[in-house]
């Protein structure tokens, strides 16, 4: 017998920037059988996925399937649908996500313009507002919650602003779909994508994504065929409908785990759901600032789900998040870009979002920075 | 409480065309609490995986990933990283997998040229070498093992044709790896890619995914980005190699079960594994004549874990199938294409090839023929 790795795999407090920790239920449900991809069965789970993520993104959007991959694979099929070669984008740029959405519009051959913002704070409406009445865009895209940086973008106005035009409004709401309110068809989305591995609470595999009827007259009127044959919507939809053409194998057991995790987040109620989200992250401030540490977001732009935490002058802040998860057995997450080495992330995301485990990760903070 | 669906799903003995059965250690494996993406105890897991990928590869080849997406994702991320606008690929076709190789190769912008043979035949060796030696192409590409007409095809040999060529050469795997012999570095081949539910006996959601140093070499040499982030190969690498940089969160609890899956092969040995694969072929095979059976493909070139069955004149052979799911909790699969109600699939794959199973299987289509 060779040695398995698995059997030494302990429980970490999965408090970073996702995955985030995952209820027991989703856990049994990855474990139970696998159904073929066309069994009459697990054609009826996959109807009740549809059905659970239609709520959880209120939208009434037929094109609603969970893609084949990571929350990047979302944002990767969200733009290789819908741009073709010269397209116009622009992209409202805060932080990593942001900057990742211009790389892949641009690879896709668009014209990518960007409106930046300084990280750590949100897109201005005012200066979208200027810039999409100079110029005429094919898709405006932007970040819903910038998990690089812990600021929510005021998502709505943007959208509002864009009615009436003939622009797509492309949305990525990986670390807030679950977490804060996400109001697809109010808001006029028209191209929403989320992964699994936040607020949902199941393992990371899976993006969620959703089309506006505007999306797919748009993908259903290209001129060129969608350079991606995995990605194609228009194929994976035939698979999602009932015509059920088969295209590529699904992830049947990732999938019952996606169809647990909708179910325990709607049995709770999705205000109950955002309210402990909000409450825990409250929680959360009051205990870092009784520690004497201090936010990188201002007030009312911090996302409850993903709390940003400047590392004083001095700390080595992965060491402390080395001690962290070795003699603790939490995880939170270092920044990334410009930040690196000058924040830490906190993630309260899903089942990582209860009270007993903000409080043991404020006394574990609090003995490590005593122990320096 | 709502009604949950997965309450209700049956054990199915799977022996279509994949997903296969998935044995209980994998099972265990998937629903291992979920660690983090850069955890330092996932990241050993992840050398153990790619470590038995290259013993079940057989090769030594650097870039050796799991790609985040199912069998197909291989087959994008393979030409999406390899083909630049105008390139010249050969897809060698027999069977829905071939052609649908000239689709993602061509939706790349390739100039794609193909051989045809006929579906339930192999490819002839002498005819490729004619093409190949008239005209010169930057890909070779063809299907291991057809899954849609149950056809091996000369893979070794076409390599040893290619070898001192300019040419990459790029090889499906999906069903006939963890099946039979697959020898990547002797057979020449440049790409090669494969899922992880059919012989690996994993449920299905991860392509693993080698490239040689020629084609390393080749991508490294590109004039224009991967026109795909998401598959993008030389960022992938950056995650699993050493220098370990984010590029997106890898799906945990699917690697587990890869590599629980790819444990238990190589625990059994995987000439034990292949030898495993043809006794059931072979008594399936015997038992399906002895009900008066016969099989699309001559035999030197059938595959023993996907098994292509003649219905008999006048028999519907959907209706055969629903009886075998309905009654007797048997999945098999019918044909594609030219071949849909011509033909049934049966899979002998991995978990799935079973002396038991395949009694089971002979005895339900006896007394279904019998009672029809």
């Amino acid at each position: 017998m060779m040695n398995n790795l698995l059997d030494g795999i302990e429980e970490i407090l999965l408090m970073g920037p996702g995955p985030s920790c995952v209820p027991p239920e989703v856990y049994t449900a990855l474990s139970r059988k696998t159904l073929g991809h066309l069994d009459p069965y697990f054609l009826k789970i996959m109807d009740g996925i549809k059905e659970m993520l239609l709520q959880t993104m209120n939208t009434r959007n037929m094109l609603t399937v969970p893609i084949s991959g990571t929350g990047s694979a979302g944002m990767e099929a969200s733009f290789v649908n819908l741009v073709e070669s010269g397209d116009k984008v622009l992209v409202l740029v805060n932080g990593v996500f942001g900057q990742r959405m211009t790389d892949v519009a641009g690879r896709l051959g668009a014209e990518v313009s960007t409106l930046e913002f300084a990280w750590g704070t949100p897109v201005i409406p005012e200066t979208v507002e200027k810039k999409i009445r100079q110029n005429h865009y094919n898709i405006v895209a932007v970040i819903h919650a910038e998990t690089s940086t812990g600021v929510m973008n005021p998502v709505a106005e943007i959208g509002a602003m864009l009615k009436g035009l003939d622009t797509l409004y492309l949305v990525d709401t990986v670390t807030s779909l679950g977490g804060i309110e996400v109001r697809m068809d109010d808001w006029n989305i028209d191209a929403l994508y989320s992964g699994t591995q936040k607020c949902l609470s199941c393992p990371p595999g899976l993006a969620p994504l959703s089309f506006s009827e505007k999306a797919v007259t748009r993908l259903n009127a290209r001129k060129t065929k969608v350079p991606n044959w995995y990605l194609d919507l228009s194929l994976i939809a035939n698979y999602w409908n009932s015509k059920r053409v088969y295209h590529h194998t699904a992830p049947v057991n990732m999938l019952y785990g996606l169809y647990q995790a909708l179910l325990l987040i709607l049995e709770e109620g999705l205000e109950n759901v955002f309210r402990r989200h909000l409450k825990n992250h409250m929680a959360l401030v009051s205990g870092l600032q009784e520690i004497g540490l201090q936010m990188l977001v201002k007030e009312p732009f911090r996302l409850p789900m993903l709390n940003t935490v400047l590392c004083p002058e001095g700390v080595d802040e992965s060491s402390i998040r080395r001690r962290l998860r070795n003699e603790f057995k939490i995880e939170i997450g270092g920044g990334l870009g410009p930040l690196a080495g000058k924040i830490w992330r906190i993630g309260l995301m899903g089942y990582s979002s209860r009270e007993e485990d903000v409080s043991r990760l404020l006394n574990a903070l609090k003995k490590i920075l005593q122990t320096r």
